[in-house]
């Protein structure tokens, strides 16, 4: 008889989605939460920590281009880099298409890099680059005496439950501000517009307490229920689309299959009815 | 004991989304679907035909917009549309904050108009406007005798299963191309780039064998599964772009929530990762 097993993730009490799993390749509770590798035909390959998918194989580049190329392209000429959490690698993959000088990889959770080692060959590709240093340690921590820098930090995240709840408070970010450059910029996931608007109602005004300047863009990640996603642009005064450097000597020697210079402009482009929510506009 | 009722929407057979259910308002077999509304709290009430949803109250707006004020404005000067499906009323509601002198629906189930008056008069509110004739028919063969008769056509349908599946079809589209007047434009949804791509591969050829001019544009639809939605605007020489006329003075008077002539631009542009399945590139 065949098999007919979903799995389901629920993004808040009243919606969710569900994808049918061919196989389930491993189930582990780390010392931080629980693993999950599963094997879909939608989704390719999926790494689910603490029951939210946060890797598809078939579909990761999208979020990874995103939270990466879009601040290393407008700082310009990003040399010391850190990744937060992030430790399927998606994330210093894209970074490591810049001639960058050097990416330290701050991952709570060891045994998250090693699944992805062994279970997401085509994510963590980049982890054993000599320009890669990884730091087994609580991103809070780490990031918290450090002063001025990296030029620019993603927090690749999962969701506030659990181990990543630490990475959406006001303190961590304050910690972020001090670790980056004068021309520093940081980006983070900030989930979805209809579904977790509690969510980004509670994080967008911390990240404008400390950053001079916080803008939103969206991409579509289908793996996470929702689709659309927001991501925070942060910084001390560089701004996402007037200090763009052209960037098509780098885009000729960097590919991409969802980045480019007008997907980031269009990106930036906030319909009136997600205005109030993301600006805090009235 | 608190009810715990979730209503579930498969996309393909891999893939779909749940939400929960506070009320069963209505479930009816008409003599062409199966009719369902239901009360929530992610979507508010939502129309269902068939097992999919085809309107969320809450987030409507966004798809109904996008289906009739993009090819409103690069009109510039509509006065004859033909609404096919869209029983609903959302398309109309918008279409008549435009000058135009008449809206034809085509609409094959008297039910849907029935119950959406009942029960979404936020969005059946523009079917009594005397500018609109309603017309209980199947929109194949109401569109099939009309030459040269329509600015507009929006083909608001359902997904190509049951009563929908006439709407994806070559004929219907050469008989709606011969409706359009010489400058005429044709919108219609085309679902998820990333969930119905067997879909989009088998309309998009049909449409570019139909018409010169074939753009796509995207937007988000929560309550449909998979949220990033895919438009098709079809034309016989008008470009969704180039063509568009200023806005601004019909905008001062056209309130809208998600369209404005930014978010119409921004819409049409495709990330690459979409170009081979929606233009044909190879």
């Amino acid at each position: 008889m065949k098999k007919d097993v979903w799995f389901e993730e629920k993004v808040n009490d009243q919606v969710g989605q569900i994808v049918r799993v061919k196989e389930v390749v491993l189930s582990e509770r780390t010392a931080y939460q629980q693993v999950d590798v599963l094997d879909t035909d939608q989704f390719g390959r999926i790494l689910i920590l603490d029951g939210a998918i946060n890797v598809g194989e078939k579909d990761e580049f999208i979020s990874h281009e995103m939270l990466t190329h879009v601040p290393l392209f407008v700082h310009g000429d990003p040399k010391m880099l850190l990744v937060i959490g992030g430790g399927d690698g998606g994330a210093v993959r894209e970074a490591l298409k810049h001639p960058v000088d050097r990416i330290d990889l701050a991952e709570i959770d060891q045994r998250v890099i090693d699944i992805s080692r062994r279970y997401f060959p085509s994510v963590s590709c980049g982890l054993n680059d000599p320009r890669v240093s990884i730091h087994i340690q609580d991103g809070t921590r780490f990031v918290a005496d450090k002063k001025s820098t990296y030029d620019v930090i993603i927090v690749d995240s999962t969701d506030p439950v659990g181990a990543g709840t630490a990475l959406y408070e006001e303190g961590f970010y304050r910690d972020v501000y001090g670790a980056l450059t004068p021309d520093g910029i940081v980006t983070t996931q900030t989930e979805s517009p209809f579904f977790d608007r509690n969510i980004i109602r509670d994080l967008y005004p911390k990240l404008r307490r400390v950053f001079p300047v916080v803008c939103t863009y969206f991409a579509p990640v289908p793996f996470y229920p929702g689709t659309y996603w927001s991501f925070a642009f942060c910084s001390k005064g560089v701004h996402p689309l007037n200090d763009l450097k052209p960037t098509k000597r780098l885009t000729r020697r960097i590919k991409t299959r969802y980045y480019d210079e007008q997907v980031h402009r269009v990106a930036f482009i906030l319909p009136a009815c997600f205005r109030e929510l993301l600006q805090g506009d009235k």
